[in-house]
């Protein structure tokens, strides 16, 4: 059928009545299962709560990290199918319907990134989040018996629920499902369906009493005028772009170097528990070596008030010129190294040192940077600028949004087309 | 060459380098492009402000409309070309390049679309500024021989750069020349040439003094806790999805009723210049009818403080249960019948209207719902749900960004599948 008869016979057969059925359909497949994920995400991340801050008191946990890691490969050795291909598998599944994504996924991510957390690893929530969200959706979807096309459609809203609910942002998740799928594109195909997904979880999750970390960037220039004409500070805005550059550039760090410490690692090391075992090892020099806990786990917040956390690049002085090349490298070798988490935190974490850093050597306020490269490194190294411009509204509101917009698109150009996902397709070319 | 070794050529030969040429040269092409917009868009606010005002100073104008009609079709069938074609051209010149975009579009449109407001035809600016961006982005790429490829991303810009510049929202102006193009889809591919455009667009704009019109939605919900769990209001989340479907039904009658406005003037009307003669005639009888000149022109604001006005339906008791509906008839008949401007501004007047009537039936907050209703009637008759959501962003603040996606995002999808550009293609169906 060519386009043009399609569209005509769209706009002629009652096309709002399919429409209508369409959006109750979805709206009864996704809000159970949204349900469900919200409240296995609230579960994930009070766990993940305990855990961390069960470790803080007990920093010796650290040195268990090696054996951690052989336990976490053993679960997903004798237990995982293929549960260990992680976001790729559901992303691949959503391009190309294989053989599903196995529901032990969730319990077996969920499990082994507490665990992670426990021992020190240096890792994030996203994965883990999206992977919950991809299994359920699929589990639901198997009962449910839903064709093919639906099948797909359903995966994208699980993907969705698992974002939004993790980090309290609705919006971003729903759009995040949409980007992370293929570098250069939106498609508009389950766009309701995957908001509704990310709203009703991230309500769920709330309703449970989860709360989420809240930065603020108290920056705001509005109404000051530059130069007599300006509206914008030209300046702060060279400084942005800058910022934006580098932070494309970390991301683009951070793809690399997972990617080449995962093949080099499975090239090397014969015998494969001893990747994570090695992995923690290394974990456990690198912290002795530069005598900080700083870089373990998460770093959203750190009880100690000179250690150096997310929370605290949000301040002048909050972060060393080195944090954000420590922190990649913890994230590199951990997850590249078999340990289960997300990537986004620890991205989140070095932006923000980064643009700590940036700020204090240029001169441009300290929370402000930080909130760019919060957004701008995850933008760059999941090639999702829109999402992440998303992301910057609603962790901080929207009256830096032009400077969001512009450290997110200029990241995402400056990543190249790696990223960290290897299930992500190519659609549109950034030159 | 497969999309594989693509992305293996791209990641290994250099891409750094590739991306930042790719960048400076856009920046380089599209600087001085969108300074000439954006001075030529101030210009032309500046002079519609004038006619507005002038009007409103004597009202009998609106008697000349119909001779106003006739000089219209008058400079178009002698000056125009193609012109005459507007939007749509510069799309399809985007989607398949043919006989490019003339530059006498730019001061053709800008005269009549003054023309149009100054006798009092209800029309808006974002049709003129978008073909002002337009033809100016063609006028340069012809001067400056760049390639066909070079000359569709540059054409993109120009919509970016004249959007942004004249509603005074950069992101939104560059989203929206990515989203327009084609249903259901964003494209990456000019995403920070589009930006740059749309950003000094709107510097320059506002440089040149011109300020735009605030709209504010005071309505904040932040912190409240509804039913001891929920953190946010589901019974109003309950009326701005029955608004987000009236939203979008309001855009579907809009598109459908221009459409059949100009098929059977066009069909009916055989003396072609009587077609614009009769639409004025029509708005004459229209205003007689219902006793008031609030629906004439752009509607933004009105010296009269009892009348309907956009910033009128931002307070309870703003608009009249049908002012929705006035606006979109005059408008209809204004630019079905061959009169000049935009359909955006009409339709913010729309949608604000509507949603102040919604908002005085279901007792939820007026200036909520108007200012949802502004992007969503906007976002479903052009089926551009993320560029508006970017839109309330910028014009209202974050503090209700949830529900500007819920309104927007159940807006596109019950406006079916018809826009109001018929260059629209459909990339992706919404069932």
């Amino acid at each position: 059928m060519t386009r043009h008869k399609k569209k005509r016979l769209l706009k002629t057969s009652f096309e709002h009545v399919f429409i209508l059925s369409y959006l109750l359909k979805w709206t009864v497949l996704a809000v159970p299962m949204s349900i469900a994920v919200g409240s296995l995400i609230a579960f994930f991340l009070w766990l993940l709560d305990k855990a961390i801050h069960f470790r803080f008191g007990h920093p010796w946990l650290l040195f268990l990290l090696p054996a951690a890691g052989v336990l976490i490969y053993g679960l997903y050795t004798y237990l995982g199918k293929n549960s260990d291909k992680g976001n790729n598998l559901i992303m691949d599944e959503i391009h190309e319907p294989g053989g599903g994504v196995p529901f032990r996924m969730a319990p077996l991510v969920l499990i082994t990134t507490v665990i992670t957390h426990l021992f020190g690893g240096s890792a994030g929530r996203e994965g883990t989040a999206v992977q919950i969200g991809g299994s359920i959706a699929q589990f639901f979807a198997k009962k449910l018996k839903l064709s093919q096309e639906d099948v797909k459609t359903f995966l994208m809203t699980g993907i969705a629920a698992g974002f939004g609910a993790v980090f309290g942002t609705p919006i971003t998740g729903a759009i995040f499902a949409l980007e992370v799928l293929a570098l250069g594109r939106i498609k508009h195909d389950a766009l309701l369906p995957c908001f509704i997904a990310s709203v009703v979880a991230d309500i769920t999750c709330a309703a449970w009493g989860i709360h989420h970390t809240h930065y603020a960037i108290r920056f705001a220039e509005e109404g000051k005028v530059f130069f007599g004409i300006f509206h914008l500070d030209i300046v702060l805005l060279l400084k942005v772009i800058l910022g934006g550059v580098l932070f494309g550039l970390a991301g683009y760090i951070f793809a690399e170097l997972s990617h080449t410490i995962k093949n080099y690692s499975n090239r090397f090391i014969r015998i494969k528990w001893l990747i994570p075992f090695i992995g923690g090892c290394i974990v456990i020099a690198l912290t002795c070596i530069i005598g900080t806990q700083d870089y373990l786990s998460l770093g959203v917040s750190n009880p100690d008030p000179d250690a150096v956390s997310i929370l605290s690049c949000f301040k002048a002085g909050g972060a060393t010129d080195f944090s954000w090349f420590w922190k990649l490298l913890f994230t590199a070798v951990t997850l590249g190294m078999g340990f289960k988490g997300g990537e986004v935190t620890p991205l989140f974490f070095v932006g923000a040192a980064l643009g700590n850093t940036i700020a204090a050597h240029t001169g441009a306020p300290a929370d402000l940077m930080a909130g760019l490269g919060f957004i701008a490194v995850f933008a760059s190294a999941t090639n999702t600028p829109i999402a992440c411009t998303f992301m910057g509204i609603e962790l901080f509101g929207a009256d830096n949004v032009l400077y969001y917009a512009v450290a997110c698109f200029t990241a995402y150009y400056f990543s190249g087309h790696a990223g960290i996902y290897h299930a992500q397709r190519i659609a549109v070319s950034k030159v």
